[in-house]
């Protein structure tokens, strides 16, 4: 029960229900469940141009020739990567920063290789960079921070953009989001 | 994931959240969490004696000799022994059923070792049976079953008792509730 408390979003009462689960009615679950995470712990690492996790030197993605290489997105995680990659509207490249700038909490452009998105991001063959990071105050610093610096160096740079959620009600959607929405109409 | 998702109550999303949170920041927990699984799985099996979760032929529990052996606490789950055992109001012994008489489900008698519990009861030592499986339809069938056979047998048997939960406010409290508390009232 203290090993599964580990887990994010696990208390108490859920260690112990998981653990009393997996005893009583799941013993082959929870040997798999210990191979998976022994070899994730051990085999996991992060691909050398992306950053995302990855078994392998580089990525799928990275090395896919069917992507566009023309276009980097530009994301926090790689949860983040795979909620853009799921909507199938995406078929360029990722740079998965691995965190935010978040000063508070003493996360500097260092800490997130802002030098090594740099890097990649002026390799000649990228035209484009895509800021996916989240909507959140220090998600918006990050995207003005990389904008800045990647616009000083003459790319093009686009922001995600903001507006109402599909399939939402006007009435039940909040005021700052309808004014974005207004303000990017298309 | 996928492995995490054998985990009661850890959907999709939590999946996703757990594994990323491992990957990017307790590795180390990762790999304690597979030990302790891995562990468990092999070494945890039933006390002979009272059907619990132990790694020893008989449990800590039923081998100590400072509890009261005359009594003996039927509950559903090790769960609910441990539960019973957090309120520090019992220090007799227990028998756990792991599960509970469900017809609809195709589970009898056998397959929760009712035989064996009668053996258990019937040692000459235990001088009554505290029926404690939860207050549900199933629990409550179990426990009329085991009434009434511990009963043929000549043994003394009880039941928790019924009634509104501690710092609880009448008001809203279910009017089920209310009635057991009454007839019960002492």
């Amino acid at each position: 029960m203290q090993a599964l408390r580990r887990l994010p979003g696990v208390g108490v009462k859920s260690a112990s229900r998981m653990a009393f689960h997996m005893l009583q009615h799941d013993r082959e679950g929870a040997q798999l469940l210990s191979q998976a995470l022994q070899n994730a712990a051990l085999t996991v690492r992060h691909c050398s141009l992306c950053h995302t996790f990855t078994e392998a030197d580089v990525c799928a993605t990275c090395l896919n020739p069917l992507r566009d290489h023309s276009k980097l997105c530009v994301v926090e995680t790689p949860a983040d990567q795979s909620a853009v990659e799921r909507t199938s509207a995406f078929k360029g490249l990722y740079f998965v920063l691995m965190g935010k700038l978040s000063p508070l909490d003493g996360i500097g452009p260092r800490d997130i290789g802002l030098q090594k998105l740099f890097a990649r991001a002026t390799d000649g063959v990228v035209q484009e960079v895509i800021l996916a990071t989240n909507f959140t105050a220090e998600g918006e610093a990050t995207a003005h921070v990389i904008a800045e610096a990647l616009k000083a160096r003459g790319l093009q740079v686009t922001r995600l953009a903001r507006g109402v959620p599909a399939g939402s009600e006007l009435e039940y959607v909040d005021l700052g989001t309808i004014a974005h929405a207004l303000v990017d109409r298309r």
